[in-house]
C-alpha cells in the first residue's frame, strides 16, 4: 500500500511546521513539490529522493505522487501555508478518484491569514472570509461579488494574490468596490514575506491600500467595523456586545 | 522586560504545534491558560508555573499574564487552535494597551477550518468564511445576515461552536437560513473531537446536516457550488475554469 501526504509546511521558515508535518516528511523516501519549496527544506532531509516541478506545473505534481505511491512507496506533497487552503489536497485527491492501493493523508498547515494575522496582531478575532484576487482558475466577477458580500456581511477579510505581474491593479480594483460599501477610514494591514528574515508590515486605511504597492508574497487585511489599531497592532475585538 | 507570548497550541494533541509554539512555551516562565488546555500540556513541562482559570475567565486570564509579565517575567497564554481566530489574542492586546515594559508576541496555530478541512478532505480550497454560531458576544441578527452573505458569495462555510446547552437548535436555524439560497444537495461535513483519539466525522447534505447533532466540539463545514464527494471526502476544486 502506498501513501501520500498532502503536507503544509506553514510560512517561510520551517520553525511554522507543525510536528505531525515533520514526521510526516521523516517518514516519507519522496519529497515532491515546487521547486521553491524544496529548496527550503532540502538539507533538512539528506538522503530521501526529492522531486520538484515547476510553477503551475501542479498536475504533474500530483502525478509524480501518484506513480510512486502505486510502487508501494511513502511520499509527501509539500506545500506552502496549508496543504488546503489554495492548496494540493484538492486536486490530488481529484486526480487520485479511484485509485485502488494508495492512502492520502491531509495534513494541515498554517496559512497566511494566521501566520500575517499574528503578525500583524490579531485582525481575524472575529468572523472572516478569506479572498484570492487571482482570476487564473476564476471569473474575476464572482471575486468582485464575493468581494462585495464579504464587505456587506461585515467580515474581516484576508486577501490572498493581491497581486502578479499580469495583475498589477487588482488590489486597486478590489478596493474600489470595498469602498461601495466601506468607509475610507476602515483600518487594514498588509505582510509581506510572511516567516522570512525580510518580513514587513504596514497598518494603513482602505483609502491608503488602494495604492499600496504590493506583490505576490504580500497578504492583505482588511478589518470589520470593529477592528482597531492599538499600540500600533491591528486588533478585531472578539464581541460586538459589551461583557463587564 | 517582561514577555507576554499568545500561543496557538492547534486542536487535541500537542503534535498539531508548531515548532514556534514549543519554543515560546519552552522559554516561558509561567504558562496560563483555561484548565482544559493546561491540562493537555502539564506533563511536557515540570518545572514552570501553570496558572488556570476556568470557562469564560478570559479577562482573569489576561490580567494574570499582564501581572506576571510586569514582575519581568516571560508568559505563555496558551488556547486551543489559533491564537487569533476567536482566539485569545485580541483580548490581550486590548487589555494590555498603553502598558509599558510588557512586549506582546502573538504565535499562530491550526485552527479548526484547517485541521478540520484535512481531516474531511479538502474542504475549504477555494474562498472561504468562518462564522460562530455562538451569540454570547455577537447578536443573532449578524450571524444571520453573515449566513446569508456567505451563502449568497457562494463561499465554502466553517462554522464553528455550532451548538452548546442553551443553544441547541442553532444549527438547524443555520442550516435554514442557508437553505434559503442554497439547494438541499449541497454537499456538507461535520468533524468532532479534532485531534483526539475519538475524532470522527460525517459527510451528508445540507439538509442532512439541520438534523444533525452536533456539540461544541464540532467544527461543520458547508460546500461551495462545485464542492463535491470524491471517494468519500469532501473536495472543493481550487478552480471554477477548465484547466487542461
Amino acid at each position: 500500500m502506498g501513501r501520500i501526504y498532502v503536507v503544509g509546511l506553514g510560512p517561510g521558515k520551517e520553525e511554522y511546521m507543525t510536528y505531525v508535518a515533520a514526521k510526516a516528511l521523516e517518514e516519507s523516501e519522496v519529497i515532491i513539490g515546487y521547486t521553491v519549496y524544496i529548496d527550503l527544506i532540502k538539507d533538512r532531509y539528506p538522503g530521501k529522493e526529492l522531486l520538484t516541478t515547476g510553477m503551475r506545473q501542479e498536475k504533474e505534481r500530483c502525478s509524480l505522487c501518484l506513480s510512486n505511491a502505486l510502487e508501494g512507496k511513502t511520499v509527501s506533497l509539500v506545500c506552502s501555508g496549508d496543504s488546503g487552503v489554495y492548496g494540493m489536497a484538492s486536486l490530488m485527491l481529484e486526480m487520485a478518484e479511484g485509485t485502488e492501493g494508495v492512502e492520502i493523508i491531509v495534513i494541515p498547515g498554517i496559512t497566511a491569514a494566521l501566520s500575517g494575522g499574528a503578525v500583524l496582531g490579531a485582525p481575524l478575532s472575529h468572523d472572516f472570509c478569506v479572498i484570492s484576487l487571482s482570476d487564473h482558475l476564476t471569473p474575476w466577477e464572482l471575486i468582485e461579488k464575493r468581494l462585495r458580500c464579504a464587505a456587506e456581511g461585515d467580515f474581516a477579510i484576508a486577501i490572498y494574490n493581491p497581486s502578479s505581474k499580469l495583475r498589477k491593479d487588482y488590489l486597486k480594483r478590489a478596493c474600489d468596490i470595498l469602498l461601495e460599501v466601506i468607509e475610507k477610514e476602515r483600518v487594514c494591514g498588509l505582510v509581506r514575506n510572511i516567516g522570512r528574515d525580510d518580513e514587513s508590515y504596514n497598518i494603513c486605511t482602505l483609502d491608503e491600500l488602494k495604492d499600496m504597492q504590493v506583490d505576490m508574497f504580500t497578504t492583505v487585511f482588511i478589518g470589520n467595523s470593529a477592528t482597531k489599531v492599538i499600540d500600533g497592532r491591528l486588533v478585531t475585538p472578539r464581541g460586538y456586545l459589551k461583557n463587564d
